[in-house]
């Protein structure tokens, strides 16, 4: 995607010792690149959320273990760094799938050769996501298209958190048809849900959409069931950290609340994601861990004060402790469907799309 | 209720010629209270919201039509207050409900005894506001005996936005059962929905709280329904700002949701509201008119700096736009009951409590 005109993925390698990544919490108010030279740095810029998004943070881990590699090729570093990078964030499955992959590809090879090959299988992860993604959306624009041909007017696609370029190396998954309709000249217009606590929707996804010239609306988390009701929105898609076996979507939190008020309203509610994106080991969302992240996220906010400055605000009422569980789980029968790199599927019929899954 | 060991009102005359209030904008930051003088000048703190809350905008309002009395009881002057007045805020009937009853009242009395008359009336919706709120909160109290009576350990109350004191006179309507439950010796804990964009989750209920001892955190909007799927949530109780007489209920944006994922998890949802609040003649609550705030609220958000200064940052991408509807309208259906002054109702059963109001 163009920022100022300029191409950029959110990551890519500089030379062969370091790769540079956008610093996603800087946005929307600062668009700053940063250097990650070690495994630690990429552990580091997944656990703060420098990158986030599954797609993303997969990638970047996929590189922590090549940068890793540099350093000491022995069994002992790869799996240190698969471990410690597996560590930073629990509940987003891409980060352990690109991390079993990077580790068992490399356990076969001699240690001389680690280095290279590690660098070589990280730029595959990035390069094959960027595909992935490309044919998401193009999945997802024929939805799209049967949605804009159902009715006059504006095609009205409401969102959850950040599931576009900047959660994934290029085009996003949620909203690459949502590009891709846009470019194909469908009139279309995105409710963004602001996405407390990290606000991803008032922040990323707000930023990517405007940066493309897509119409959109930054809406409070809680207006949406509200635009439901009044036929203003033809359809919902967002991304996901991780699907059961079962179909159910483990997503940012307050996804939840969106399905069933879609389902309240009849209105379709897909999800749009890489197959690395299925835990075939889970047979319910029931058993997916979810991740408790600082209540500083909920009760501190930072922006643009009218100087131009940046500046950190305590928001609520001093002393009062606050929670802050990062995702939810949707089940799988309040989901239209899944729109993945290999076309759609209801969400209860996974192994249709993935035949070679099934274990009779 | 007290703040720092004093007692409060949320309003309450200064002399004959003003009124005090507490400016709502500035807390939980700072606790400072405001003088109003002039029908226009209540006009303006309805408005601007340094008052909210459906029943303390009806106390305002009435106090704004004896402020205007004192000024020139003419019915042009009290025609006019009623309408400058009424057009502060379109969602809140209880606004509307307390101006009629002013206007209808001062009407059949001479010119020379209005001032008076009309300075007693709005004292008299204020302390009758006090005891309607008092006995909604025993009534209250009998549900959550009954709640807590079911299980072993904490009650866990969700709420949102505030429909408490502040809200109010005094008591608050949810929040008064809360209040007296833990007064009780109930073991208690409130879930606080932040409640975006304004906040006042995050400002005024966990201030509120806070403030009266009652064990509370605070939770993003969006993470209401994963503690519910978690069976951490035993019951919701919510204010409202209109009634239709079907049970339909508006309140603060994103109450609609909350609702679809109690009901979604078998968790029963209660509104709590003085009979003030219903609208007799609306029969649904798709005749209710939704306000739209300003974008600010949402694109904006003040706060505590480190220094100690308070600031207002601007947190989104900037040139988005942004919407801001105030209300929505959670479905009678969805509602497992109504506690008022009176007593426990069905949501689809408001005349059991009000038989005066059957036209049959």
């Amino acid at each position: 995607m163009k920022i100022g005109g300029k191409h950029y993925r959110t990551i890519w390698p500089l030379g062969e010792n370091a790769v540079e990544v956008i610093d996603q919490t800087k946005l929307p108010h600062e668009f700053v690149t940063l250097t990650l030279r070690s495994a630690a740095d990429c552990a580091h810029a997944i656990k703060t959320m420098i990158v986030r998004g599954a797609p993303l943070i997969g990638a970047t881990a996929a590189y922590g273990i090549a940068l890793g590699m540099r350093e000491d090729a022995s069994d002992e570093t790869l799996d240190r760094a698969h471990d410690m990078l597996a560590e930073t964030r629990p509940t987003a499955i891409n980060l352990r799938w690109a991390l079993v992959r990077m580790r068992d590809h490399l356990r076969n090879h001699p240690r001389e050769e680690r280095a290279a090959l590690a660098w070589k299988e990280a730029a595959a992860i990035c390069d094959e996501d960027v595909e992935t993604c490309r044919s998401i959306g193009e999945h997802g624009l024929k939805i799209f298209r049967e949605a804009a041909a159902k009715k006059s007017g504006t095609l009205n696609v409401l969102t959850h958190c950040n599931a576009g370029w900047l959660a994934c190396v290029d085009w996003g998954t949620a909203l690459a048809p949502i590009y891709m309709a846009h470019d194909a000249g469908i009139p279309i217009h995105v409710w963004v849900d602001e996405t407390r606590p990290r606000n991803q929707g008032a922040s990323l996804t707000a930023f990517e959409l405007g940066a493309h010239g897509v119409p959109h609306t930054i809406i409070a988390d809680n207006a949406g069931g509200h635009y439901m009701q009044a036929g203003r929105v033809d359809l919902c898609i967002v991304g996901t950290d991780r699907v059961t076996a079962n179909g159910d979507v483990a997503n940012k939190i307050g996804t939840y609340l969106k399905a069933l008020a879609a389902r309240d309203n009849n209105i379709p509610f897909y999800v749009a994601l890489p197959s690395s994106t299925i835990d075939w080991t889970l047979s319910s969302g029931r058993d997916i861990p979810i991740e408790e992240r600082s209540a500083d996220e909920l009760l501190k906010m930072t922006g643009r004060l009218p100087n131009g400055g940046i500046a950190t605000v305590e928001i609520a009422a001093p002393g009062s402790p606050a929670a802050n569980p990062g995702f939810d789980v949707t089940p799988a029968r309040l989901i239209t469907g899944f729109v993945t790199e290999r076309g759609f599927c209801a969400a209860n019929d996974l192994l249709s799309l993935f035949p070679e899954r099934n274990k009779k």
